[in-house]
């Protein structure tokens, strides 16, 4: 009954073209040419670039009426016409972490609306969450997105609105990988 | 700035002498007579009966409010007088994580009183929650608790409190080990 974990391994290979690495707040990651989506979580092989890792793990800020209204509006991954992804490492400041639930959901939800944001671009949008604070990686969360070319405008926009918000001030560490299906 | 994370190895040698290992709820473990607590994730050694690891991660159901009374209320490990010991390894049904945010804290504190009971054992009982589940551990928590002998009965009402709440409905393994220290 463990979570689901996932290896996301960038190197010479993988289903994923990288198109672009771009530090967006602090230190970026080491240029590669592909991303591997590997199951579980893998030791890093010598010939990877880089190597991350995260566990999908319960939900953490989302009440039930949110989770119902994501459920009947998020689409899956690997859908054929979302040849696009992202992939955002972020890791967030020590005083996020600090801070207790009740203040942690009023900055996500109440202040920054992450998730009543998220909704706007559903269904163009599929989205996997990854945490790995816990695990000792250098990240504290992967999110994982897959869209249609033609949405990706669509999905620089909501990267934008999340950006602006409070939530982004503890956020220390972004990295914005760009790719496409090989 | 990874948080602290813990080793608990039971086998022949340790800090801590085990009186007893019971089975609580589900399967229990293979004695052993010593236990020792290292500082990191590490590896079993083939000499261990068993090893648990965990993390000190961030606060998940307590409020500010709340985090503040026990920061004014509890003490810290490692009080001479504090020479008994319990580890208490949990795990929860999928049902406990499938719920949402709000309503894991609804049974948490507005129903089972799970902070509100700890706090009135405090300053007797000095805890230390580590957490596990997405390790990919066998439990969800490792609790470690500290106190003086003549307080080891108001341990055991604390327990048999927390064990009778609606909470517990979902906790499908836990072991309850007695230990001092050596």
């Amino acid at each position: 009954m463990a979570p689901a974990s996932y290896t996301f391994a960038a190197g010479a290979e993988g289903a994923w073209r990288i198109l672009d690495i771009r530090p967006s707040i602090g230190e970026g990651l080491a240029a590669a040419s592909a991303l591997d989506i590997r199951s579980g979580l893998v030791e890093a092989a010598p010939v990877e670039v880089w190597t991350l890792r995260g566990v999908v793990s319960n939900l953490r800020y989302t009440t039930a009426a949110e989770a119902a209204e994501l459920d009947l509006k998020q689409p899956p991954l690997g859908r054929p016409e979302a040849t696009r992804a992202a992939l955002l490492p972020i890791r967030k400041s020590p005083a996020w972490w600090a801070l207790a639930q009740d203040e942690r959901r009023a900055v996500y939800e109440e202040r920054s609306r992450h998730t009543s944001i998220g909704l706007d671009y559903l269904p163009r949008v599929a989205r996997r969450l990854h945490h790995c604070r816990d695990l000792g990686e250098p990240f504290d969360f992967l999110t994982w997105f897959e869209f249609a070319p033609e949405h990706e405008a669509a999905f620089d926009e909501l990267l934008a609105r999340l950006r602006a918000s409070e939530e982004w001030r503890y956020v220390e560490r972004e990295v914005d990988i760009r790719l496409r299906r090989a």
